[in-house]
Parts: C-alpha cells; sequence; structure tokens
C-alpha cells in the first residue's frame, strides 16, 4: 500500500515509536520523519514493541517537501482552525483519498506536526488538503500517536471497501512538480514587480491555495509552465532570460 | 452522553491516564475501573495530560459486574478470535450501537480488558457482544490506550456534530467575475503568442477547468488579474496597451 505516514519535527522519540507500532497494526509500513530531534533513540524502540522494521526503513528528511516529493496528495494534520480557509477533509474521508490513490499505483502522503505546535503555515503550503479529527472542542489536543492511530485505523477499515474508481486520464501532478511551479511563478511575480505590491508570502500562499485545491495533473502543470515560459520569452525580447 | 468506558485489570497506570485523556479528547466521561493494579498513581496522571476530572471522578470497583450493574448493552473488546462464536461488533457498529443506547436514555459500556491477556472468558461472559477493531492480522495487538481512543473516536465522528460548518469568509467568485478573467488570460495568451503553440480553443478549455475546479474566491479572482494587469504593464513598457 502506497501511504506514508510523515512526521514532522517530533519532540519526543517515544511518540515515533508509539506511531511506529500503530502503522504496523494497521498494516502500514512506509514512514517519513522531517527533522526528528531524537532519531534513532532507544526509546522509539522501546515504545515500537516488535515494530522495529517500521523504524529501520523509516526515511529521515530535512524539509517536508522532499519527504512527500513523489505523492500525488498531501494532506496535514491539524487541530486549529486557520485564518486563511483551506480544505478540510476528516479522517474518513482523507483516509479514502489516501487509498484511491494508493488503489491508482500512486503514493499518498498523511503528515502530522510538532506535539506541541502543530504543522507550521509553511508545511501546510505544500499540503493540498488538511485533515481534521473529530475531537471535543474544550479539549481537543490529541497525543501525536493517537491522531495517527485514528487516521491508520480509518485506512485500515477502508481497505476491504469497494471505493468508486475515479481513473484519471491523466496522472496527477507529483508535490515536486508543482514546486517547480510555484517557483517559476514567484520569480515571474518577482520580476514583473507583482510581487512588491503587498505582502508577498500571503500573496504566494494564496496563490498555492489556489492551484493546490484544483489539484492539478500533469498535462496542466505542462500548460502552466510553458505560459510562464512563454511569458518569460516575450518580456525579454525572444532571449533566454 | 451515557456511554461508559470501563477497563478490566489494567496494569500499567500509564495507560489509565492515557485513555482518561482519549476519553476527554472524544467527550466522554464516565470511566469505571475494576481492580486496577495502581490507582491513583502519578503516572496515571502524568500521562492524562489535563484529563485529571476523569480520573478523579473514575469509578473503582472489585467486578466488572458491578461496574456494569446499569447497562442495557455491554460490549468486551477482544483481539483474538474466541472458540465460542460470539455475536462480534467491529469498533464503527459498537459506536452505533452504544450511541443508540444513550439517546434512548440507557447506559452502555465498552469494557477492555488487562494488556497482556485481555479479557476472560467469564469477563466475557457478561457482554452482550464482542468488539473487535480491525487489524493487521500478523501485527495484531493494539495497545490499550489506543484501543479505546479508536473507539471512542468512533462514538464522537458518529455524533452527528463532530466537524463544525467551515463558513468562507470571502464570498466565492461569481461566474460573470470568472469569465472577465478567462477572457483577460486568453488575450494575454494571444499576445504572448502562446496561444497559438497549439489548439486554442481546447488549451483555453483545459485552464477554464482547472481554474472552475478550484472554486476561486473573489479575493482569489482580484489577485489572478491583478497578475494579468502587471504582465501587460511589464511587457508593453509601462503604457496602458
Amino acid at each position: 500500500m502506497s501511504i506514508r505516514i510523515v512526521l514532522v519535527g517530533t519532540t519526543h522519540p517515544g511518540n515515533i515509536g508509539a506511531v511506529a507500532r500503530a502503522m504496523k497494526n494497521m498494516g502500514l509500513s512506509d514512514l517519513a520523519l522531517v527533522d526528528p530531534r531524537y532519531f534513532p533513540h532507544p526509546e522509539a524502540t522501546a515504545r515500537a514493541s516488535g515494530a522495529d522494521d517500521i523504524l529501520e526503513n523509516a526515511r529521515v528528511v530535512g524539509r517536508l517537501a522532499d519527504a512527500v516529493d513523489d505523492c500525488v496528495f498531501v494532506a496535514g494534520a491539524s487541530a486549529r482552525s486557520r485564518s486563511i480557509d483551506w480544505p478540510t477533509l476528516n479522517a474518513r474521508d482523507a483516509a479514502t483519498r489516501a487509498l484511491r490513490e494508493s488503489r491508482n499505483g500512486n503514493t499518498a502522503a498523511l503528515v502530522f506536526g510538532p506535539e506541541k505546535s502543530g504543522l507550521s503555515n509553511e508545511d501546510l503550503d505544500i499540503c493540498n488538503a488538511l485533515l481534521s479529527i473529530p475531537t471535543n472542542p474544550e479539549f481537543s489536543s490529541l497525543n501525536l500517536a493517537m491522531a495517527v492511530q485514528v487516521v491508520t485505523y480509518e485506512v485500515r477499515s477502508q481497505q476491504g471497501d469497494a471505493i468508486p474508481e475515479v481513473e484519471p486520464d491523466v496522472p496527477p501532478a507529483a508535490s515536486g512538480s508543482l514546486e517547480y511551479f510555484f517557483k517559476e511563478l514567484e520569480a515571474l511575480l518577482q520580476d514583473i514587480g507583482f510581487l512588491q505590491l503587498d505582502n508577498p508570502r500571503l500573496l504566494m500562499r494564496r496563490l498555492r491555495r489556489l492551484f493546490l485545491r484544483a489539484e492539478p495533473d500533469q498535462n496542466e502543470i505542462n500548460i502552466l509552465n510553458g505560459i510562464l515560459s512563454s511569458i518569460e520569452r516575450d518580456r525579454t525580447g525572444g532571449k533566454p532570460s
């Protein structure tokens, strides 16, 4: 199954172990760790309670973008409601979506932030959707491993279900391919002076959100990149910039 | 809500605390402990992470029968398949049933056994049904608090009011407003020669589909139109075209 669990900036190694156990209990095996405070660590191994193979095969990277580069769908767990309204899926629907991608031969990622703070807005910028687990609003902070347990349980419990196939004609664009487009778009907007008009980070965030929500396929990203190149050629008088 | 969590013969006090937190996260408060090895205990309080009220109000009894005396429905968690075939509900269906009893003014109990051994057959004799959480058959032993988390999550997520409606801050863009953007975009793509590269109608159709799928709000359309104006100003050297 191509569903990856990504933990960002985990503080307590015990939680990494508990996540590995939760994943293995539910039949998942692909774990990526972004900048964990301590790893490997004896406490992680102890709490894994036999899911050592998940820990041994975990990929450790420095940035979230590197952990989800090949993923066509990325959902970021978020307890807080955010000022910008992101598309939000509950745990059940996020699992359904991830399973569908997995069945179509793609990889989906479910991303969980640091224990205290949750995912930063910069990390959420990489996500297609927020993942929200329904909780008691007066006591809403789930333990990290508990949150992973709930979401992986949803994956497991829907695994036998017939998920209506929505087979796309064209493969969805991978996260890395979208990041390339965003980089080029930002460069153009700076060149033409548009990004100075306003708060540039906020503006890029809004544009990212718009395009991530549309979940472009690879053809569409190629078209968008083609437009950016044409504009660049046009404004530099046909010379490569 | 009249749904009680009952822990039988719990060995590790930390698990009792983690159960209290999981319950409170999901809006449950009625905890009964049957013959716990250590309780109260500092480790239970630490792991409760603020759900101290659940621990303080927990009822401690000597026998399962006393913990569920007033309950009309009792489900006992069981990982193993039993020699006698009991009626078995998965976590989702057990939660549905417990909620139904609660709404009818009755009390339902969800019962979890000791960490190592699970519920004894004598305890299961008191239950109306087994409660089985779907797991990887090759690694099926869930941590006690994780099992409670999954089941109480099911209760919460079926409660009906689980996910608050996200009311958009900004009105969605009206169709006419999108059409204006598409017209300007098409004009630019013709000016820079991009639309001659390919079948222009097909290309515009693809771009429309991409943006319509994202369902832009009015702010986003304003940003997109601002970008088009900036590109136009830039390429015509600041003169209005």
